[in-house]
C-alpha cells in the first residue's frame, strides 16, 4: 500500500520563544493542534516563517520531538531540514526520518551565492545517501526572495531521474505564479507534488494540478484557506480565493513574521508569543493597533 | 597592560576535506603552520573562504581545538563565529574566548534579508552579552555580496558606543573601497580597526589607518601580502601592490575557493587538498591546468 501523500493545506508553525528567547514547546505544541484542528492537513514546522535558522539544530531536534510525544502525528509533520553545512542537514533529515514524518522540506544551502546546479545537486545527493532511508520523502524549497539560491526545473529533473523514490515534491514560495506554473507543467502527471509558497496562488495551483499550498498565513488564518483547497472545483472558489487574497493583502502591509506572531498573541491572549528572535523585531505597538483595526475594519476574523 | 591588538596579514585559513567529506584536522593544522611560518601574523580560521558555513558547530569547535592542542597559539586565531542561529553564535563564541583567541569575526545572521539595525544591534548585542566575557574581542565581518546583510556605519557606532571594549574592528569585504574608507574616516582614531577583506585595498587601507587585511588569496600569497604591510610607508610599496593586485586578478578568474584548494594541493603535492563540501565543486581538470599555466606565464610563484 502507497502510504497517502502530503496534500492541502500545510502550515509553516512559527516558533514561539519565551521573553528569554528559548523555544517554548507547549506552546508550540498547543498551536499545532489548534492548526490541525482548523484547517491544516499538517505542520511544515521548521520553515522560514518558523524561524528555523534562528534555532540550533538541537532546538529544532527537541522541539520535533516534543510535538511527537505529544500527539502530533509524525505523518502531519513535513520539517525543514536544509542548512548551510552538510552535516546538519543530514543530522536533522536523519533525525526527522527516524520520527517517522511524511516528509522533510529542504532547503539548498544558501550561504554561497551563485553556486551550480552541479553543486546544489551534489547537496541534496549526498544528503539523501547519507541519510540512506526508504522512507524518505524530500520536497524542495524554493524560496529566491530569502535564499537566493533557487532550485532551477534542470535541477529537479536530475535529481528525480536519480531518486524517484525519494523526491517528492517542491514548495514554491518565489511569488511567482510563472514559475509554479512552469514546474507544474514540467512535471505533470509525474506524481511530483507541488505546493504553493503563498495562499495568493492556491486556486491556480489546483487548477493546474498542484498539492496544494505551504503558507506563511495558514498560522492565523487556516480554516479559510483551507475552504478553498477543499472546494477548488466549485463554482464559488473563486469569491473564497478573494477572500483569503485580500486577507493576505492586510497582512503583507507588515513584516510577516512578528505580524503572524502578533495576531496569534491576541488569538490566545497571551502577550509572550509575540516574541521574536534577533535579527527580527516585534511589532511596534503603533503597527500592532494598525494591524488589529485594518483587519477588523475589513472584517477578516483570524485566529477564530 | 594592554593586549596586543590583531593586525597585519591574517589568512582565512581554507578547510582541508578527506575524500568522504569529513574535515581533516592534521591538513589544517600544517597549513596554519605554514602560513604564520610564511608572512601571516594570525589566522581567521572559519571565513566565507573556509567554507565555516558548510561545517556544523560541532565540527568547527573541534577543528579549532586541534589546532591550539597543536601549538597554533590562540593570540594568532580570530575564528568566524557568526551564525544563523544566535544560539549557535553565542555558544561558538564562548568557545573561542575559552580557548583564548585573539577575537572573533562575527557574520551578521545572514537568512533573512532585509532585516533592520535594530534586529542586528539586538543579535550582536544578545551574544555579547550571553557570553559575558571581558576578554572577547568582536570583530564585525561585513561581506554583502554573499551575506546579504549588510553592517552599516549607524549599527558599528551603536554597538561601539553600547560596547566600547568589545567591539574591536570590522573586516570589510563588501569589495567597495569608498565603503571601506567611510569606515576608516568615521572611526578614525578610535581604535577600531578596519581590515580590507581583499589585499587589492591593502596598502590604501594602510594609508587611511587601517589594520591590515584578511583575504582569501592569503592562503597562497602571504609573503607577497606581508611584504606591503610591512614595507607601506616605503617609496616601493605601490610596486609591491602593483603585484598582489595583479596576482589576485588572475585568481579572480576562477571560483576563488576552488581554486585556492587547487593551488594548495599542487602546492603540498597533496591532490585530496582540492575537496570541496557542496554546494562548492571543485575546478575541472581544464580550469585547474588553465590557472596553474596562467600563473606561471605571469611569473606569480605560489605557495612559495
Amino acid at each position: 500500500m502507497t502510504p497517502k501523500r502530503p496534500g492541502g493545506v500545510w502550515a509553516p508553525a512559527i516558533t514561539p520563544f519565551r521573553q528569554d528567547l528559548s523555544p517554548d514547546p507547549e506552546r508550540f505544541a498547543r498551536h499545532a493542534r489548534w492548526l490541525l484542528a482548523n484547517g491544516c492537513s499538517g505542520l511544515a514546522a521548521f520553515g522560514t516563517n518558523s524561524e528555523a535558522n534562528s534555532l540550533s539544530v538541537e532546538e529544532r531536534m527537541a522541539l520535533l520531538e516534543f510535538l511527537v510525544a505529544h500527539g502530533i502525528s509524525p505523518a502531519a509533520l513535513m520539517p525543514g531540514t536544509g542548512c548551510c553545512a552538510l552535516t546538519d542537514s543530514v543530522r536533522l533529515t536523519a533525525h526527522a526520518v527516524g520520527l517517522g514524518c511524511a516528509g522533510v522540506l529542504m532547503l539548498p544551502p544558501f550561504y554561497y551565492k551563485g553556486v551550480s546546479d552541479e553543486g546544489l545537486f551534489r547537496s541534496f545527493s549526498e544528503v539523501i545517501e547519507r541519510v540512506g532511508d526508504r522512507r524518505l520523502r524530500l520536497y524542495l524549497y524554493h524560496i529566491p526572495p530569502v535564499a537566493q539560491v533557487p532550485i532551477s526545473v534542470a535541477l529537479i529533473e536530475r535529481l528525480l531521474k536519480r531518486y524517484p523514490q525519494t523526491v517528492a515534491g517542491l514548495k514554491d514560495s518565489s511569488g511567482d505564479w510563472n514559475n509554479t506554473k512552469s514546474v507544474l507543467d514540467a512535471f505533470a502527471n509525474t506524481g511530483f507534488d507541488v505546493f504553493a509558497g503563498s495562499e495568493v496562488f492556491l486556486l491556480s495551483n489546483m487548477r493546474h494540478g498542484g498539492a496544494g499550498s505551504i503558507s506563511a498565513t495558514a498560522n492565523v488564518n487556516p480554516a479559510a484557506i483551507h475552504r478553498v483547497f477543499e472546494n477548488w472545483r466549485e463554482p464559488d472558489a473563486d469569491r473564497m480565493q478573494e477572500q483569503i487574497t485580500a486577507t493576505r493583502a492586510v497582512l503583507q502591509k507588515y513584516p510577516m513574521i512578528p505580524a503572524l506572531k502578533a495576531i496569534v498573541a491576541r488569538g490566545y491572549a497571551d502577550p509572550e508569543w509575540a516574541t521574536v528572535r534577533p535579527p527580527l523585531v516585534e511589532l511596534t505597538t503603533g503597527q500592532r493597533v494598525s494591524l488589529a483595526a485594518e483587519l477588523d475594519s475589513h472584517g477578516f476574523t483570524l485566529m477564530a
